[in-house]
């Protein structure tokens, strides 16, 4: 399968190295190739440089926004919430089209400090924004409830947990299920469809409570489960 | 113990049958008690009126919002979340003294129709509300994230699952920890103290997904669980 990775962070390079490992064919997109190349790593936070992580996986291709849209048949927002509308305009709506956008971004705003609030919610939420903004593109919501190296490995935390999914489109909800189990593991009854991509409102406000929890719980390696 | 509980809807009668056949003396409180009386039932969801649940509840006593903070040496405010600041003003200053308040009530604002939106979201809560507005008194945030038969008696959802804890002051987290061990059969363990009142701010937002799950699966008798 030919994915497009929209953002070029730790959480699109988590992504990218799992669907590249299961045999996927891999474009990140970035706003300026060059300037992403020439970017320093972050000592402090433990990440290499973007180049570093790139050298130890070069089969991984990194093109423009753009050029990720086109060349994915499934496309992927990881970029951070606050830049996620600007991302998805340089992609471009041409490339973008009536594909599958794989949302997994929140509108996290961290210029009043920590912790962040949320730059959209209540009553909309960024999945609609992008929605709206990019009416032919199928917009789900999903994934955006966990920490990266749990999305793409449920069974990094044991037991039952969920993910939840928002969308309007049943055939495109119905892809990134299976995209869901296929590529990353999640067994089918682990996947909430919430409905549509209103429902986005809901998960998005789960992040209030996540960033809450990792300070207590002192791990991001959890995940929320629905008992009944 | 003494328990006043702010609220006699149907969210105050279960607390109050609960905490009452576990033997606790608990006075309900409410505006105006003749009023509270006199309305009928909703045959439509299936709710008695007041005067018939207090008929086989006589044990319950019933006073004035006042009254009711006067009489508990622990508060429970069971309002819905647009009439508690107005409930706490009517109880007053001197009678909510520096008790503990344990405040499940949520922020829930249903005039612009369904789902309901927050009142108060995002960089406030209504537990930071109510505890600004009335400084000496102990507020701590719980049980607002399940439906109320499952707050009295959580083994009504088998398994692990979790509630939280939210207030400034550590005595009196402590204090409703121990409440929700004796009185409701929470096991210790089943307890996330999330910090202080702003921490309510992630357990308020938690409400928007419950109202969704809700509908997904036609049951209110669920809960959330933290998973590492």
């Amino acid at each position: 399968m030919t994915i497009g990775i929209l953002g070029t962070g730790m959480v699109g390079q988590i992504l990218a190295t799992a669907l590249f490992a299961r045999g996927n064919q891999v474009m990140m997109g970035t706003r300026n190739v060059a300037d992403t190349l020439a970017k320093p790593g972050n000592a402090g936070r433990g990440m290499a440089s973007f180049s570093d992580w790139h050298q130890k996986n070069s089969g991984i291709q990194v093109g423009t926004f753009a050029e990720a849209a086109a060349f994915g048949e499934i496309l992927i927002n990881a970029t951070s919430g606050m830049a996620s509308l600007a991302a998805l305009e340089a992609a471009g709506v041409d490339n973008l089209g009536d594909k599958v956008l794989i949302d997994i971004s929140n509108p996290l705003d961290f210029s009043k400090g920590m912790p962040p609030t949320l730059s959209v919610v209540n009553d909309d939420s960024l999945g609609e924004v992008l929605q709206r903004q990019f009416p032919r593109v199928k917009v789900v919501k999903t994934l955006n409830t966990m920490t990266a190296a749990l999305m793409v490995n449920p069974a990094a935390v044991p037991g039952r947990h969920n993910v939840f999914v928002s969308g309007n489109d049943v055939d495109a909800k119905a892809t990134v299920k299976t995209f869901l189990t296929d590529q990353f593991g999640w067994t089918p009854d682990s996947i909430i469809d919430m409905g549509d991509i209103t429902t986005a409102r809901g998960t998005e406000q789960l992040l209030p409570i996540w960033i809450r929890l990792y300070g207590v719980l002192q791990t991001p390696m959890f995940n929320f489960a629905i008992v009944k």
